[in-house]
């Protein structure tokens, strides 16, 4: 059984429980991140604690929490739990206090939550066979650039996807992509561009993207960052989606037109290669 | 000390909670809704049973406790608690599980929680002075008429309300009125008749909603059920909100625009008698 973090304590994850009159319960006043685990240490974790930062900063949460109690919460949790691959879970919210819209921030404790969870990140069927998916509407508020638990629509679309036979969703706003239900989506053109939608309220300002991003410029592949339709992308020589879990995950076919050959491109596998080894430089 | 309901026993509120793997928490794939409680019993208590239903309906969510179940279970937290005037809040979720964005409804049970809040709903600062309200954008997700907890923009604007002076926020989506962060808008014009907005995706259908347009109707009263702007909000002979629990709340001044002489008037005020004697006969 795991080990979950409640509220400062370390208990079985049957017993990890919150006040149902949090605000994270009852208004989905919370925010969260998710860090990978890759032999049993944290990648990107710096920049997922400034995230958190700037979620809370939106919202006026406050963060009574030290950065450095963060990573030996999440340190603790890898090693009680036994991770050597996969995430961790955090979610922080306003506080529990009788229900109303009305809040005072001062006066609340906020909530901490974190658990783990095991999963192969590396060689995964993703990573070998590519992801099919399908665009479906994107419904979600008009701050999507807070990476809060409002994440019904998300969920749904995923189902959606599911129900279709594919594996993901990537959300349209007026005929362009956003991103994908839980991850940015990208296009490579056939002339070998990597073309992702910029930052705004409209997408996740994502950590895997940023990185990716660099990582890009720093090997000499052109990125565009410009939004782009959903007619681009059934004509995209490849395609992907960056997330903390999944790295780079090829994206092989788009509303059930295939792209190329089906297969994951090169400058795809090329991307999550790279990705991978330069994040096992950087663990922490 | 309140006692609270939490899937199937009745707990002191500070041991009332629920794991952190509810998908109410982790992802607010969660509905509820709100009964008033007058003279000790409920009001309009099918409607929002019907509309329960209708949440459920559209994201796929199991109800497995019956109507009569639901209505012993407020009856009793009502007693329990000696609730003469105030509320029955009452939130279901699909369930608790691993987090993923892909879930198994059938393979869930839901979670169902309910608590009671005990407020003056008859002579209330509202009903006596009016409230002030502002308009923020509404930048709320493209389901509002689904009673989910995504509640945290709604909570944010009425915050904003608060800090700007004014009781509440009236919604805005291309440059017309919406709804208000937890209410239904309306107008009276200067020539008597009420508009407010009709159903869509855009507002929640409300239960006073409902019951009142069906009160004018058969009063005599007109009413216009069309979408209305900012300008002739400011430019309205009266305004009011309807909500479970507040009935009918009048409107005094919008954006700092006194409406006529800046008290609660005539119409708003007559359809607030109406509305709780009427109630008040069909009490449960």
């Amino acid at each position: 059984m795991r080990t979950v973090y409640v509220n400062g304590e370390y208990v079985p994850e049957n017993e990890a429980k919150i006040s149902v009159f949090d605000r994270g319960f009852l208004m989905a006043d919370a925010i969260y991140e998710v860090a990978a685990v890759l032999d049993g240490k944290l990648t990107d974790f710096p920049a997922h604690i400034k995230r958190l930062h700037r979620s809370a900063g939106e919202l006026g949460m406050r963060v009574d929490v030290s950065d450095d109690e963060l990573l030996e919460i999440h340190r603790e949790l890898i090693r009680l739990n036994g991770v050597d691959q996969g995430m961790v879970y955090l979610q922080m919210t306003r506080g529990a206090t009788d229900r109303d819209f009305v809040f005072d921030t001062d006066a609340l404790t906020p909530s901490l939550v974190l658990f783990t969870q095991k999963k192969e990140l590396i060689d995964t069927g993703v990573a070998r066979n590519g992801m099919k998916v399908i665009t479906v509407e994107d419904k979600r508020w008009g701050r999507c650039d807070i990476k809060t638990t409002q994440l019904l629509y998300p969920s749904l679309a995923k189902m959606e996807a599911k129900k279709a036979g594919a594996d993901d969703a990537w959300l349209v706003r007026d005929g362009e992509i956003t991103e994908g239900s839980s991850n940015n989506a990208y296009i490579v053109t056939k002339d070998g561009a990597i073309v992702t939608r910029p930052l705004s309220n409209s997408i996740l300002p994502g950590i895997t993207r940023a990185t990716l991003i660099a990582y890009a410029e720093e090997t000499g592949t052109r990125i565009e960052e410009r939004v782009f339709t959903v007619k681009e992308a059934h004509e995209a020589a490849e395609a992907f989606i960056t997330s903390a879990s999944v790295f780079v995950g090829p994206v092989v076919s788009i509303d059930g037109v295939q792209l190329s050959d089906g297969k994951p491109g090169p400058v795809t596998t090329r991307l999550r290669e790279l990705y991978i080894a330069e994040s096992r430089k950087r663990l922490l």
